[in-house]
Parts: C-alpha cells; structure tokens; sequence
C-alpha cells in the first residue's frame, strides 16, 4: 500500500509556508513564500496555490501524489465554511473562500482551520504532544493565542471562536486594557507587546535604575527580548517583569487546567526564545495557583515545532479529512 | 425490539435521587433516599443500591428491564477508575469503589460521572440544551460548579478536574479568598455563599440605608434569597450586589465563550430562582464583554431539568456506556 502524502499550508501576515508532510507528521520539504496581502485577495489565493504547488515540486513530487491539502490562515474566519471574513493581519482582505479556491484549483479534498489550531494540532500529532490524549497551546507572539486539542478534536467552537485564550479575562479590578479593545485579557499582560507596554511604563512610573533604559531611547525602542535578555543579566526590573510574565501565563494555564484539564500545557511562539528558566517560573506560579492533582499532573512545556507547526497541524487536518472520506467510502 | 430503560442515581451531601429514565430523556419513576455519610461508606454503598431498587420497583419495572446504570457523585474523584477519592461533602468517606460496587451488586453495565458534569449531561440530552450541538452549564449554590458537553462528549479532563468552572481565576489585583483556599476564583464572587458575604462585607464598610440590615440580625442571617428579594424590592444596595453577581458570571460565561465557544450558557442551581431579570442582567454584561459573533450568537438561559438533571444525566452516562458496548460486540 502507498504510503499517504498532505499537504499543509500555513498563511501568516508577512510570509506563507508550504510543506508536504508524510504520514507520520514528517515534513518532507518546505517552502515559503510573500504573502503580500496589500496587493489583494486575488493575488493572495494565487500565492497560496504557488506555495502548495512549489512544495510539491520541492519534495520532488507530482499532484497525484497527494491524498489532501489542508489551510491554515489567521482569524477572524467561518472555519466550516472554509472562509476568511475580515482579517486584521491580512488587510484588505474580506470574505476569502479560501478553501473551496484551493480545493477547486487541485481537485483534491481540502481542510480549513485556524492557524492557531493548527499549531496545536501539529504539535498534538508530531510535535511535544505526540504522547498525550489532550493539549492546551497558548501562541506567545504580537498577541496570545491558542489550541485546544481533546483526543484529536480540534476545539474550534461552534462560532470559529474556539481557544482564543489569549482573551479570557483575568483582571476586573484595574485591567489593562487589550488590542482587541477589551479590558483585562491575558493578551493585555502576556503578549510580547504586553511585556514591552508593562516594561515600558514601569521605567516611566519608577526612577529607579534599569539598564533598559538606555535600549528604549534606541532607535526602534524596547523589544521583549531586550527585556528577557536583561533579566538573565541580572537587571531588577527586567527579573520582576518576567516574573510577573510568568505568573499571568501561569494563570492562563490555570484556567486551562480546571476546565479542559489537558495532559499538557504547550507554549509556543517567539517568546519561548527566552528559554529553560523562564518555562522553570511558569512551573512554579503554576504549581501555587492550580488545584494539587493537575498541578503534579500536568506537562508544562514548550512547542518542538517552531514555526513549522502551522503547516504540519494544517497536513494533520488534511489527513484526518482524508481518513474521515474514506470511511464513508 | 424492546424500548431501552436506564437507570440513574445521583448520590448528593444531605439525599441521594435515583430515577428510571427512557431512550428518549424521560423520567418514568424517581425516588429520593437520604445520603447519610456520617454513618460511613458501606452505609452509604448500600443506599446508594437501595435507592437503584426503589426506582425501578416504583417505576413497576424489574432489574431484568434495565439496560445500564449510571451513578453520579461530588468530588474529588477518579472518574476512569468510578472512585470517590475525599469527597469535602461526604466526610468520612475516602477511596470509594461506587462504580464497581454498583455493577457487581446489580451485575449491569455502569457508568460513574462528576455529579454537575452529569448535570450538563442531563440539561444536554433532555433539557435546555436538547437541540444544541454543545453547552457549557455553570451550577450556581454552596459553590459554582459546571459541565462542558462537546457533541455528545463530556469533558471530565484527563485528571477528573475538567469544568470545574467555579476555579477560573478572574481577579488578581484585589482577589477574595474562595472556599477552596485559593484566590480569585469566580465562585469567591459568584457562588450562593458569595453573594451572601459580599453583602455582609458592604453592609459592614458602608452607613448607608438598606432593609437588608434588619434581616442580617435575624435568627439564621441573610440568605442569596433574601438579596435578591430586595433587591426586586428596589434596595439600592442589594440591586448593586444583584448586578455585581450578574456581571462575575457573565466574566464566566464571556471566559467559555472565548475558549469553548460552546452554543449554549447554561446557568443552574437553587440561585436561579433570582428569575428571569437576573437572567437579563447577565445576559446584558454577556454582550457588553464577549467577541461581538459569540455575543450575538451564544443562547444564554436557564436550565430546564432542576434537580432531575443529576439522575437524568447519569442516566444519559449509562445509555452512552450501553451503545458503546453495543457498538464493540
């Protein structure tokens, strides 16, 4: 018997990435390419057929060799229907029919999903929880977003807003106040934007001394990985941000594990470039937040897959299509 | 062929109801049995059977008749295993086998669940949630609890912790204490309990005018009854209290609508007597916090079972566990 081949597709606001993936969750080849959403969604639909059909040819393979394509894009979108609606990261783009252009293109089955999902799900399938029954993944980049994976259900919700954990609200008394608008979201304490906003205003509020001070008069001002990098450099205010960071991711996992109660707790994103000891502070602040069985229980862990986990989560969708059509057949 | 019957039990701190329930969610008989923990586990074990007995004899039916049982109960617990690990609300108990006693003792197929997931279960299958896809139900009394039913999946969590709503943490600035000792938690806001001591607290800080103040002093103390009496009597201060509770439980429902995404908000348990302005009330703060396609979308509403849905749910439990036997032979 031939073995089975996806294709996984990973749309993001600068860039997309293409990959044929076995079945195994093996990445086989990978491409990437401008997403250049500016220029329209037309252009942006071509461009997603030239990424799947470059992945092909880089893997050194034909169509035909493909049992299933599956599309990952970022929100807001209408995940069953397989359309974007009104993406903030892919302006102008309005009511894309992303999937039924792809599937109609390649005449092959085609799945849809959030990129966020998708993430988690690779990861559930080939990635840190290949082992585990159920994961909750918390994406720490621009914004905090998320995956809920129960026993390969990707939890996507009923509205397509499904895991956006990085807007369960954790302040009522004195939220800061989010990019969605909202006051108290997670996003608004844990986003690398946050870290910098909270960085940011503790050196205006404090006369203290920090070395960061100095960076943020730079041109392009503070990053967070200035911010973690000081932190390991023994700067105070740096230490006392990033523990603080910790603590509110800490509360997000939490959340997490007294309602979806997963195997594992995932981080991924850019932000885990800070590395082993501030993973080390989220297990602590987990340890005192969370009930006693989850807290010894549950995995708390980066992601494996950097920035392939979007495309290999988009094949597994294509794969678990593609197993769910030739039940039925 | 023979209509199904199941049986259901739902073992609680003060009696334990048990019902004979058809194929369809109908309760045919129910009896009610008290609890007696303090008397020990082998008592409590034997009136759990006695009141599966009572059931099916006051229903005019035999054991033969019956297809599966379902037996649910408080927490904590080991929901896999159908043991009662150190259930706060049924001291002395510790490491009771419910499940495996009940099967042996009635030699029938049988299912063990968390009493409020069972709840959900319940509402899911023949209540207010009969022709949704998947609902989040929180169970307002002592505490808050919940249940998280996905498309015929009760989401108990890989360590028996799932849905346990009232564990959100929702504050972090100026938490108050929950009874579980931690802090923030939405039922250290939400719960029946919570309301009465919010109250207390108010009444306590400030000089001002409130017909609550006499009751306070009476034999017994304040009631959630009576905060919701006055404040539909138009006490200023119970209203805020009243709108202050609706606003920590839309906090609640806004938190499941960004992570579940679920069709439906179920809101159960003896506070939901406060009726159909209460019911308002949360809707209102629902809209003005959650996503605006979930706010829009999400039914928000009162369960339909009242204290039926426990042994109702259980029962859904047992005919789950009978067509998967089924299925596999």
């Amino acid at each position: 018997m031939p073995k089975n081949l996806y294709v996984g597709l990973d749309v993001g606001g600068t860039s997309m990435k293409a990959g044929v993936v076995d079945d195994a969750g093996k990445p086989l080849a990978s491409v990437s390419v401008p997403t250049e959403a500016h220029r329209g969604q037309e252009v942006g639909l071509e461009h997603m057929c030239q990424a799947i059909r470059q992945a092909i040819a880089s893997a050194g393979l034909r169509l035909k060799d493909i049992s299933a394509i599956g599309v990952a894009t970022p929100g807001t979108m209408d995940i069953p229907g397989g359309i974007i609606l009104d993406p903030p990261n892919l302006k102008p783009w309005r009511n894309v029919p992303v999937r039924d252009h792809v599937a109609k293109t390649f005449k092959l089955p085609t799945a849809f999903q959030n990129d966020a999902n998708a993430a988690a799900f690779g990861e559930f399938w080939a990635g840190a929880g290949r082992d585990v029954h159920s994961l909750v993944l918390f994406t720490l980049g621009t914004g905090v977003g998320g995956g809920i994976i129960i026993g390969d259900l990707v939890i996507e919700g009923e509205h397509s807003h499904g895991a956006e954990l990085g807007h369960m609200k954790i302040e009522m008394t004195n939220p800061r106040q989010c990019g969605c608008g909202r006051w108290g979201c997670l996003e608004a304490y844990a986003s690398a934007t946050a870290v910098v906003k909270r960085t940011s205003d503790a050196l205006a509020q404090k006369g203290g001394k920090s070395s960061l001070k100095s960076i943020q008069n730079k041109e392009g001002g503070l990053t967070s990985r200035d911010i973690f990098d000081a932190a390991h450099a023994g700067d105070a205010l740096a230490d006392k941000i990033v523990d603080e960071t910790a603590y509110y991711l800490a509360v997000g996992a939490m959340n997490m594990m007294h309602t979806i109660d997963p195997d594992m707790i995932v981080f991924a994103g850019g932000m885990i470039a800070a590395g082993d000891s501030f993973l080390q502070r989220i297990r602590r602040h987990v340890k005192d937040l969370a009930f006693p069985v989850p807290a010894e229980k549950t995995t708390i862990c980066y992601a494996q897959l950097g920035t392939d986990a979007g495309f290999i989560g988009a094949a597994a969708c294509a794969r678990k299509l593609h197993i769910q059509k030739k039940k039925k057949s």
